[in-house]
């Protein structure tokens, strides 16, 4: 009799994939159950992941948390501009929701211990293993504490009769939700080489997008886009369609740098049509309804809620008091922007909002609402302090 | 007898040119100095500035500082990532060398007053004083002072035989230097109009940009650009010829709501071609050579750079204190980036330093020279106070 | 007939008697309505404003906002460990609510004018300002507007029968509130000048203090302190009682150069006796139940929050957002604090919260609740990137 | 044969005494060299550690580093106002000195190994681990990896003729030098235990100290102390005598809840009598000279230095970028501060310097430098935005 229950993290790849025969042979568990957490990847990609879990799990769930997703970590994250060293994070947003869907079946069903398939140099193990500690589960991550190669892997897999993805042609490494696609990997960990064509899936290149612009307008509520071109949808729906129509026209793909938490800097590409029309067009509105001052602090506030949500770090109390701040300045961030998409960018054309903070009538060459006298006060202390200096 | 010499800032514009009359008929002044300072803007428009000031002035100098402004002001700029709620400063840098040029002019020509066109609305007036009043000079504005209508200044040029430019074609207010190009005004003043390609003067639209893509190599030392596909050039040539190339593929235009330092807001656009694809390659090498700790603080010292940038406060201690910082940081942003421009955007391809952070063993799958179980000991203490709170 | 009616902030000094009079004959007015705003000054000072105010004023009021002085600015300043360049702000938190006050009453007389004696050097005049201007209302400053000297204000006080204090003896400035009581002027003007005894009022010398320590616990909740030695009592008693209580063991002076808001540096000097020890008190039981994230970003939105506080731009929306991250951190900051106050110091002794973040198992060095090989783990990645540079 | 020789860092107290058998019985090393380093311990201790180290190690050296320890550590530190959660780091900036010289002895020794007798959950071990790595040497940290109580290593060390101190008086955990001496442990981990007087061992009671206060002048030179009343002293004997003064009034206790770098918060008392004064004399120096601007921005910079200080990552390049700002700014720090020390608290009286801010006639009541009309212009923009809101 073996260790009894244990709840797999499942996303029907090959590492989670032999995860189930590693777990009750090597670890000496008596039942593996999988489970997939769908935050908007592609559908085939869950309905593969739900066929093969239920294929070689002892009992499987396909788990579906895109709304959740959208409304508790998207919509925070477009409010406060979130970025994480030039890129709107994707895969860093969904892990600790897909960690507490775990946890939670993992009570339901009795286990105290969850499994998942992460190395030791990535984050996603911190990003898992924090919510799992915090829920007081005890984790096993074979893939860190066995150091597997691919091929010991592949044959592994063969000898179970777990189905391999054909590798040789997409030596990459891809994380998808409907935020953001990750690619890295392979030739791409040469920070100097240039990436090919063919690792894009959500986005054309700028030369294959329409000849002709495409425009938009977004309608944002309190910091939350509700509509595109007036049409209103729910979160994920709206998402959705702003990844198809920035995507066709070669919008949101992102080379960068990065540095991962635990030091390491790596090479990744992004694809995040939807997330790049939505942020540029978030930032823009909040330059017309909010202060300067406003502007000048949340770009700091904005920048630590990045780095906590990069980090998974969403129950850091920290997180609670930043959203705070946020959220109390995105209830003037209402209004329209319009946008142009045309092979490759974005540019905003036009934005109107009833909390805007400019004033037509006193920025005017021509008004005569301010006494330009004013300013001559304002100039006899105007670098005060640097004038006195010797 | 009057009140002797005033020098006067000159630019050729309607607004200076009445100055020279004003400051006599009106201030009482014998003798009106005008200086034109060129800082990039297109030579036509230096050659126009001259020759009208050595018409209706009693005295001209037309100065050259193009290479101190790149190497005083746009370099350091280029290092700390300048940019002022979202756009590269281009007028704000020039102002307060050419306010010292003025002094220096005003001094040897033993003149203890100088004279500038700006209005009592805008940022100008606050930079060109900030250093006059430092250099113990009295000021006379008289467009601030006598809030005059565009009409009456038409007609009193018309009175004294001063040329005046055809206006009803370019109803805009137009600043240049090397860096940028900002047009405001007119139906722009509006937020939600869109503007219309004539404005622009500097970049081609994307739509008329090449169908095919351009490809270019920038090569930096120690945070300053030296060489386009390897060739060396001083910096204003490198700039300018970035101008160019960045220009005809439509790279560089931006259209934004901008606080001004008074408070208000105004719609501004801007062609800055050389700036953005700059700025993007130098921010693009610094995630290769710097910290994570260096990337994240450097932020919140690049905006703090920029706001006392954008304020004309170069003499504020603050300034010379984050340029320190700045300057440290840069001993390591030396390399290559690759860049692709093609129809209005710019992206990055590859990049590479010697002093590169990125260690492409350590970060590879298939790397053995990390201990992957490192990362448990790493992961215990991970969102540990996270964790502790009830 | 004249301008109608003015109402004026009245606190009965000199300036802002003559005020009365100058109202009349110099600006014309028909009726001065004088306003004196309890803010926790020293009750016999309220009462000889009331009482002149009722003399040579056509209509007095005074009117008591204690109550909401503690509640809407100070309780807050706690919170957000309020101090500006090392002190506790006390008048520059009271202006605006004084301001808001004579507002109300402007509008209930149907005046569309209010008057206050500040001149054109300080603080107090752009906090009255703000929000004179922010109510639409028409400022007079007979100070600043007529720069008039302390001799012919006496004069002019004579003449017009204004009683006037003995100034010889008194030739500093003062200023006070329950929080704070700021002295400067005079001698004191010189930074190098030492204070002597006899311009204290709240404190006794630490050498005219007790032999004997006294030792106080202080209850807080959510930030705010709500019992001295378990006896809970509303905010503006708690605050009188641990002046006292303060103030007679010589604790809570403060002598220090200040940045004005216009940026002239000023000597001042300042007692606060029950701000010294509820800020000391909070600020220990900060560390005992905040994360170390929260305190390390707190900080700095606490220098933000002070610095709108002290500039008294408390509708700026900034202060809003800050607020709103102070009070969230702040939920769980509640305990027990023991302080020990002796001859002008006062000292932390122990502090208790159900909200603890310490673990006395985890911390002990008996303690085997972690497994000190973990740190192993954590200590390879330990400034990993510093180690990586050549 | 064995493993040759390993260095240990060497403090003479129970622990690392311990190790020298440890590492050969347990470890097989042949040769255990040890270490003890001078960074302004008490003399005898540090006498003690020689005759030690002498008798049980097979080679000793004792290495005194206090000038390297001020000027490259505590000098900055001073000019950085370095303080971590509210007090001022010692311990945490001695480490890395120590490491290094610990490294430059392996080296010269040819030895590639390490030790030192940090337990696996407090600072030190992080602070000595990053040196060594750095420096290319393999570590061993037997308290960390055996697990071992105090009962079992006092055993030990008995069966190795190793002398031990008597426990029983102190059970506490103390570290010393010249900035600092820390108390932990025992019943003092109880945060509101209040800590009895027989911990402290530099400082006398508040209540011991003199009935007469004490008053001295501190001369700083670029951020640097130089002198007290007048007499100029090198850094460590400058430092040692305001121990001896403070101390012997009193000042310099501080009994606080610190949060360590792997997350744990711990009970921490400490004594720093010189630090005290000199960080307030700092600071107040600061206020006099340095600009508004330069105060509230060098907050932020100080804090991150503090806390790079603090986790000892005196090579993190973000260190040095935040020496760089730090020193610009201290190049106007010089003058005197007089400061009174007296029963506990230590407060300042005055203070002057050449590059004062200040200026007497512009902040004067009664100057009439400065026109009081400008401020209405600047009245007239204050707070402009918070105005226009709705």
């Amino acid at each position: 009799m073996g260790k009894g229950k244990v709840v797999l993290a499942f996303s029907g790849g090959l590492d989670t994939s032999i995860c189930v025969p590693l777990l009750k042979e090597h670890y000496g568990y008596d039942e593996v159950i999988t489970v997939a957490v769908d935050v908007g990847q592609p559908p085939e990609d869950i309905q593969k992941a739900t066929e093969k879990g239920e294929l070689i799990g002892d009992k499987h769930y396909t788990i579906d948390i895109k709304d959740r997703f959208v409304e508790e970590q998207l919509f925070p994250s477009i409010k406060a501009n979130g970025s994480y060293e030039g890129y709107p994070m994707g895969t860093a947003l969904a892990r600790p929701l897909i960690a507490e869907e775990i946890s939670k079946i993992a009570k339901a069903e009795g286990a105290n211990t969850v499994a998942h398939g992460c190395t030791g140099k990535g984050n996603d193990q911190l990003r898992f293993d924090f919510i799992f500690r915090k829920e007081g589960l005890e984790i096993i991550a074979p893939m860190r504490e066995m150091n597997l190669t691919r091929e010991w892997e592949m044959d592994y897999a063969e000898q179970h009769n777990i189905p391999v993805p054909v590798v040789k042609d997409k030596p990459y490494s891809i994380d998808e939700n409907c935020w953001s696609r990750s690619i890295e990997g392979g030739v791409l960990e040469n920070p100097s080489t240039h990436p090919t064509n063919d690792i894009y899936a959500w986005t054309v290149s700028a030369q294959d997008a329409p000849d002709t612009p495409e425009e938009i307008t977004l309608e944002f509520e309190k910091g939350i886009p509700v509509a595109i071109n007036g049409n209103r949808m729910k979160g994920i729906d709206l998402i959705m369609e702003l990844n198809k129509i920035a995507g066709r026209n070669g919008v949101g793909r992102n080379d960068m740098i990065e540095d991962r938490i635990l030091g390491l800097k790596a090479r990744e590409i992004y694809e995040h049509p939807a997330a790049t029309v939505l942020l540029k067009a978030h930032a823009d509105l909040e330059r017309l309804v909010l202060s300067r001052q406003e502007l000048a602090f949340k770009n700091i506030v904005d920048d630590k809620w990045s780095e906590l949500g990069y980090m998974g770090l969403i129950h850091e109390p920290l997180f609670a008091a930043l959203s705070a701040f946020v959220d109390k300045t995105q209830e003037r961030v209402s209004g329209n922007v319009d946008l142009i998409l045309y092979k490759g960018s974005v540019t905003v054309a036009g934005r109107d909002s009833p909390n805007s903070l400019y004033s037509d009538d006193l920025v005017s060459f021509e008004s005569t609402t301010i006494d330009q006298n004013d300013a001559v006060g304002f100039s006899a202390y105007y670098g005060f302090q640097a004038r006195l200096l010797k």
